[in-house]
């Protein structure tokens, strides 16, 4: 492959200076938890709280409310989309589903007549399966995040072409998409344009449901608290992946719920 | 600025002495978490118990009532405000909205004719935004815990001219109200007629959202307990400032889950 | 006062034999929890779980079901009372409120001719405001755990009386209902027709609100596993207290989650 | 009793490789759940899930779903039974009543002309109850997990013969269910045709209600993982008792929530 391909496992939390507002630390929006999926956008809201971003909002199946409310009071809910708030970031997919719901929810986010998304965010799960279907689409504000079944997806490659040079994947992907890409699995990658970073590798104690909507609301806060896309996609990688290993030390599994519980800490390598 | 203008950062919690009866640590009634802002109620609710109420009422959204029980089932709910117990200390405000079910809800908190709150608490949050719109309104026995916007909308102030002189404002709020204000941010000051106390500046870690919700929970468990509301505020400022330094030690960031954890216990500097 | 008086402060818990079944351990079945005050149903099932329980069951307003599965999915839910198994220990009162309702399941305990309860267990809170109404009403197989307002009321004393001889107070209510009195408060009295034992004093941290619904499922565990009622009564006032005490070592406030969170664990005076 | 009989102990959990997505360690699918008894489904998918499964779901009565999301958010949520996956290990019982919706849920998993289930997994609790009446029933691909009172039910024995010669037993319903039996109790069975193993005894400790749901998790999660029907119930029989005498040193009382919560951590004997 092509691009500048280097090791990267740095953590360079945003500081959180005195004198501050939790207005200072950026909203997160997570968008998703349709129907019986709403577990996976809890755990992206509760991962980006305890990730810093100084308010969390949640849009999901309404059902799921008192859920949120009960396992995270400080989170609150949003009843409909509302992008009056430009400065917030939009973390939309995580159990988003595929259906009608699902459509009507992204075509709020993604402006027909240029495909460009006026928002900054990240694009994870259902609402990668979504993207894949939109010709042209530039996705130049959003971190992507796609394991490798959803980035043959939105190459229009097989599973097996994207495992066999997943640098390679990784760059198309962040051509075709004009954006920020990090492509999950043992050895995630992390590219925009050129540049390709291979980061933690995790472990295998995390290869447990919710570990990518841990991720996405990682990157999401650290993107609320003003890293760059690049920098928030590779630290929030980096950060994800150390914690799991920590917690591997004394864990044969380790579940996003665990890594959410260890963010909030003040992070040692 | 005027006033007795000194640095306070006492925590002289009330004694709890033997022989003693939950009713001897005072009733706590939180009323807010309209809709889907449960959870700032549930926040200030969860804040007072910790803090030694002898018991906390919750009245919110009732959807949101098995939430409660669910994380607290210590926390008793209330259908409908009831003034039978004059002796209960009332917070009001958080998460309570600024709609029609609000305005509905602070009427029977303010009397029309002289506009006097016969009752003891706290107002916070949204009821700061609702007595902002009633004129001459004097809230001799409730303390007022507004940010610096809530602040500028009491005052009818900008934002700007009660950041540049948060001891100016404070003192003009409590003159405006005729009580004790908590005029809170990095710097938090308490201010009652002449006196003005600055207290604990927190931490950038405790920039997070809930932790006004917090605050007022414990304010209201203090006069529960037997504190002047002036006392309860100044004490109740440093007492959740400290714990959150404390916590801040070892956090990155610190929620108000983790504030009123820390609260049962006996407090050390 | 007349009456066997002396100071118990034992904790003697039953002992768990090898070669053993959840059902050796008995069954705590608890009713109340009405309404809005489920919290005080749920906190008495979670106190008899931890206890020792083989199995406890809540019947309560079915809408707080999915509260009591989140916080403690080893509780089991009952939709209607049922006697077919008459080894159950039934703790009939926390929450139960005091309106129709209320009477309605009364009913089903008290049995209209001669008045004895057919079943055993614990009498607690609202159950006993309801029993005080009952002419001539004989507890023969259950415990009452009164505090000194409720006994009052089952006295027809003023509370002032009950509070002045609260010696004399449990041995007439011990005489009155014939069976094992609790006479709940600042130096808790248990009370057997003459035989008066003086129990551990607690703490003036344990003054919070549901500290009696924990109580009574304590007890009720303790019933369901062989102890007699008297040596229920006071084994659960000791260890309950003893708890408490133990606690407070650390905490200014001790709740009932706090106590319940402890009860699992062996025993260390 | 005839077949090899010793006594086995050991805790072989499998390894996690690295280079691992969560889908090589497969999904687990718990149904059961139903009406009021939830909770037990509830404990069966937290189990699987600590116990290493990839993705765990929860197919029980929806009024519970929001219960489970608060609790455990990982688990996913099934509105119904879908064996398009022929990967998945069904864990089909707990909870599940013995009703009209329990027979048309067990209709789904018992093709009735040749009475063969077509896929793999754990048959417990009501489950159990099912199959006794089925006639020539052929468990094949499912791991049996009954108590006395089932494997009397499942041989038309009484529950006195089960206990006086629990071997014979097992090795009965092995034979006439032709599948892997485990026969749980104070000395818990496993055995394969003529292969009879003696398991760990647990301790008293653990004779609390939900213990059978756990340990029904804890082998569909090492199936999944990939051991043989016969491996996983011998490894998630020792694994499950182990953890609950580890606990008992400290723990009078062992509930299911105790030992979920240390299937994560590496396994030290």
């Amino acid at each position: 492959s092509n691009g500048s391909w280097f090791r990267n496992t740095d953590v360079a939390l945003p500081n959180r200076f005195g004198n501050t507002h939790k207005s200072k630390h950026g909203e997160v929006r997570v968008v998703g938890g349709h129907q019986n999926m709403a577990g996976a956008a809890l755990i992206a809201t509760q991962a980006a709280l305890n990730a810093g971003a100084g308010r969390v909002y949640l849009h999901c199946d309404p059902r799921y409310f008192a859920a949120s409310v009960s396992h995270s009071p400080e989170i609150m809910l949003l009843d409909h989309i509302d992008f009056h708030d430009r400065q917030s970031i939009w973390v939309v997919g995580p159990g988003l589903g595929r259906d009608l719901h699902a459509d009507q929810v992204m075509k709020q986010f993604i402006c027909p007549d240029h495909h460009l998304a006026p928002w900054r965010g990240v694009l994870d799960a259902d609402a990668l399966r979504y993207i894949a279907r939109v010709p042209q689409f530039n996705a130049g504000n959003c971190v992507l995040t796609p394991h490798e079944g959803e980035a043959a997806d939105l190459l229009g490659w097989s599973i097996d072409c994207v495992q066999q040079d997943r640098a390679a994947a990784a760059l198309a992907l962040s051509v075709k998409f004009q954006t920020v890409v990090v492509l999950k699995g043992a050895g995630t990658l992390v590219c925009e344009g050129e540049r390709l970073i291979f980061c933690h590798t995790g472990t295998p104690a995390m290869a447990t449901a919710g570990m990518g909507d841990c991720l996405a609301g990682v990157i999401g806060a650290l993107m609320a608290q003003g890293l760059s896309a690049f920098d928030a996609a590779i630290c929030g990688v980096n950060w994800h992946a150390s914690l799991g290993a920590i917690l591997a030390n004394t864990q044969r599994v380790v579940l996003a719920s665990d890594i959410i519980a260890k963010l909030k800490y003040q992070y040692k390598a």
